[in-house]
């Protein structure tokens, strides 16, 4: 990002009524906020979370508490707007839109419901790849799409967001992969899992790991091996956000996941994103000092969907109105502190 | 507050379609939220944050990097809507009203002061008592009588905020004298000073308690000798909130100070408060403990003016509207998940 605006956008929350630096990280958001867009005055209006939808195959091997038919279930959930993304979004006034990039279901095309299916869920991955190559740039791709529709369509921040029984799994598989850290110490309990529960996902993955011998130094090599569909749709989006200079706010520990495959792929991108929160899945915090992201909320949230992302939105706003919005010493005729 | 209320809360969060517990705070605030209005349904529309304001005679000390006029010519920036709790009181859909407890200023009636002066400020702690105890006990029925007005009106959420140059100082003596603990250890830079000038602070602070010796199982006698009075008015709206089973939200180190004198006085209030964040300002942690309440944010801030309190009423309003708004697993045909 371009380090004269950052300076201009400090410069300009120097004069305002208010001593130095006293509005801590809202501050930050403004400053980050004017570097990414190139603009001093940036709109905020036109937000929206991303909730993509992916199933996998590796469910099939029993490492979540719920049944996979979830997964759609909580689509239609999402299109009537009773999910927990959707209060969070109607409060922040942000929009959800839910994209079908891998579930294993046939939808209706329906108002709000995008349909760009790469295929029907992934494979189980503790017996073979997740995906193809192929198909693995595919899902990256529809991601960067949406970007670019929505940076045509005026809007001025995006949220990440997934929902898919099971996905905690190829995420802590793909932390695993690229940290070189043992499974354990980066897999935890999911939607809710036992104990017995947790040290079966444990071998599940390191299972996978075995088997695929997902390469490191290859991104794409792991997001396809042990990854998931709305991972790499989600890798896209940041990807594709980054290209066209638009703030991206990344949810939890999923999200953390696809960001992390798009900042391997060109670390370039982690100037251009927002960690909306610390999640309580151990091995999120590998993955945010890896981008270099601090989050932004500390609520306990492990839900995913995309809220701590509209909770987030609404925080980085309300910094780049304290930018746009507050007097100067100037204009309030209040004298300035000396320091 | 209502322990039945929080159980009802709870279950009715464990209803929906999400896994237990995974919207972690936000439940939290629900809950809270319910079993303090003893209402399942809150209305949490109508948010007022009050802030507070009053002049230190302490400031002829030299402990503050900002002239004493910058207080009422902050009121004047409050009123026209430039400050930074205008800001995001604005951005989450609360009311700013502000409340001349204690200015050294006269003010001519205007649209949207509540003028209800008690003192024209106080006196130099350094050299004898801030106030008397019938002027701390008026700033306190100041800040109850506003609390009460807000619950005739409706009003779901109160917000404490403040203005007042040089009131760290008092904050960080009350709580030196209720903790015991040396002033050094609870004093930090409030708006920005430098190392002498921190030094200097410390000393004119353990002047001040020297001089004053307030009593710390006397809550009235400490406020009294070492508080100010925009302190003292926060303490009345906290108690006035819990005494009228208001959530009131309390913003950083300044408004913790005056709710630390209210849970003194009355243990029971604890129940009834939001802290906001987590200050800059050393002490604050104490105080924190001592009232039994996690900070909700910890964005860095230290502005005061309720500027917190503005940004976390929209945090607890999200949460109530997830206890209201979010489907169950049977209105949206979701299976749950077997724990």
């Amino acid at each position: 990002v371009d380090a004269v605006m950052l300076a201009k956008a400090q410069a300009k929350l120097d004069k305002k009524t208010k001593p130095l630096g006293s509005l801590g990280r809202l501050e930050e958001f403004a400053r980050r906020f004017v570097a990414i867009t190139g603009d001093l005055q940036p709109d905020t209006a036109k937000k929206i979370v991303f909730t993509f939808a992916g199933d996998h195959g590796v469910v099939e091997e029993g490492v979540s508490a719920f049944p996979k038919e979830v997964t759609p279930q909580m689509v239609f959930n999402f299109l009537r707007g009773g999910a927990g993304v959707n209060v969070l979004a109607r409060h922040t006034g942000a929009e959800v839109r839910v994209v079908d990039v891998g579930v294993d279901f046939d939808f209706e095309p329906t108002p709000g419901l995008i349909i760009d299916k790469v295929a029907k869920g992934t494979r189980n991955f503790a017996k073979g790849p997740a995906m193809s190559r192929e198909e693995a740039i595919a899902a990256i791709e529809v991601g960067i799409g949406l970007a670019n529709r929505a940076k045509a369509e005026g809007v001025a921040m995006l949220g990440t967001g997934e929902m898919g029984i099971g996905n905690t799994t190829p995420s802590s598989a793909i932390i695993a992969a690229i940290s070189g850290k043992t499974v354990k110490e980066v897999t935890h309990r999911g939607t809710g899992i036992n104990d017995a529960a947790l040290s079966h996902k444990i071998r599940v993955i390191e299972q996978g790991l075995a088997v695929n011998k997902p390469d490191p130094r290859d991104p794409l090599d792991v997001l396809a091996k042990v990854g998931g569909l709305e991972i790499a749709a989600i890798a896209g989006l940041v990807l594709g956000a980054a290209a066209n200079r638009q703030p991206v706010v990344i949810d939890g520990f999923i999200s953390t996941a696809g960001a992390l495959i798009a900042s391997e792929l060109n670390p370039h991108v982690k100037e251009y994103i927002f960690a909306a929160h610390e999640s309580v899945e151990i091995g999120h915090r590998f993955m945010l000092d890896r981008i270099g992201a601090e989050p932004i909320l500390d609520l306990k949230l492990r839900l995913g969907e995309g809220t701590g992302a509209a909770l987030a939105m609404g925080l980085i706003e309300a910094g780049v109105k304290i930018l746009k919005e507050m007097a100067t010493f100037e204009e309030a005729g209040v004298a300035e502190g000396e320091y």
